[in-house]
């Protein structure tokens, strides 16, 4: 769905009965541009709860509207709640079930924006938390930086759930040639160990990451491997075939992958 | 999942992090008996993503400190605006699909809390907007009252939807003692046609919504019809088999139905 078009539509039907947002928020980078104008008729809170229920999809960029939103919300306080709400949540499932303990209890975590966190490239001036076109170029540069940090939820989660007996399983979009700098990063960040490390090779390089994750985690499934619990901040990681006898989602405003 | 559990476990691990929710918000009912505790550390802004994105299951109650919260959100402009941009959504999906227009094109709808709203019985202060324990009785005697306004939202995206050829299913929860009552709501409530609605028998009593639901879909599918939506303010309505291309969630963090 194109959202100009949803814009466009609020602006229509929506625009005459809601209120704008207060501006009680410092500029977090300069406006330039066309950074000024503003979209009328956009709740963030609301477009937020939609990209996180999974009712607008397909979306390019955050709306104009609400980039100092979603700057103000990846930075502050309610994100870091949000991520350990749903790091609880995921917790109290996975210490009721009673494992086998054969080593094939799995729980698979996405990577970024669910174990490591590209808040600090993001919230660059020219990513703009999402709402500036996404860069292939820059953002690989900052991969192979490998300075990407935990999110500390997740890594609370990933800890706790070792403790427990899970073995851990990776599923990430990123690249094969990415393997070194991200086993180097996630070791940095607090995640030592691991079962496996999923990366996309070149040769899945034009699936949709539902695709692509449902077939990796269908591969783990018919290696004895038993799927207790997925988490992922995109729909992707949680739908499609295997998807685990529990999903949970983390927030995710700044971006959408198919 | 036990809520007195995680309340618990919020209280061990995420208090000493977490801010107090700003008294901001007058009295909606007077609090009588255990109803001024609170508890320390939960973010109800938090625990509302989580029951919307599916990270919180099988809860009993809404927590006891977000009660006032509920109860101003129901009552204000989020729910509203977070029900709107759901059927903004549903609607762009909508118009861009194009139908075959033989009459099997449908969209099916859940009832209470998506096409009609339960809030002024929930509003009540034995209900507590879903603090208080479920009373199948009174419930039972506000259905048959059968004046229950429609989401206006929802409304909306029906009578869109209308004109744009869609035949509308509504399948519920509500028992099948209910058709009368259930239909003369609907057309009160503005919901003048439909090409099915489908009620719980006697014989479904013991089915989850789950599974009850995927049930109904599926024969919807076997007599020719195709789901090209399904809105429902539970997962249940939207999980199972036979989901519908696209499914739409509507807020609802009153109460869960498995």
């Amino acid at each position: 769905m194109s959202m100009n078009f949803l814009s466009l539509f609020f602006f229509a039907t929506i625009a005459a009965t809601s209120h704008a947002i207060p501006h009680q928020i410092h500029l977090l980078r300069p406006q330039s541009g066309s950074a000024g104008h503003r979209i009328a008729g956009v709740n963030c809170l609301s477009w937020r709860l939609a990209v996180e229920t999974d009712n607008i999809r397909n979306w390019d960029l955050v709306p104009e509207a609400c980039e100092d939103y979603v700057g103000h919300y990846m930075l502050g306080h309610q994100y870091r709640k949000d991520c350990n709400i749903a790091a609880v949540a995921a917790y109290v499932y996975a210490k009721n079930v009673t494992l086998k303990g054969d080593g094939k209890d799995i729980w698979v975590f996405d990577i970024d924006e669910t174990a490591l966190s590209n808040l600090p490239y993001y919230a660059l001036p020219e990513n703009a938390f999402g709402a500036k076109e996404y860069n292939e170029t820059s953002f690989d540069e900052w991969q192979l930086e490998g300075k990407a940090p935990a999110v500390p939820a997740v890594l609370h989660l990933y800890e706790n759930l070792m403790k427990l007996g899970y073995k851990i399983v990776f599923i990430t979009g990123k690249s094969e040639k990415m393997r070194n700098v991200t086993e180097a990063n996630l070791r940095k960040s607090g995640y030592h160990t691991w079962e496996k490390l999923v990366l996309k090779q070149t040769s899945e390089s034009g699936e949709t990451a539902v695709v692509y994750k449902s077939k990796e985690r269908g591969k783990l499934v018919k290696e004895g491997y038993r799927i207790i619990g997925n988490m992922g901040d995109q729909w992707s990681d949680l739908m499609g075939n295997f998807t685990g006898q529990r999903t949970f989602k983390v927030p995710d405003p700044m971006y959408y992958i198919s």
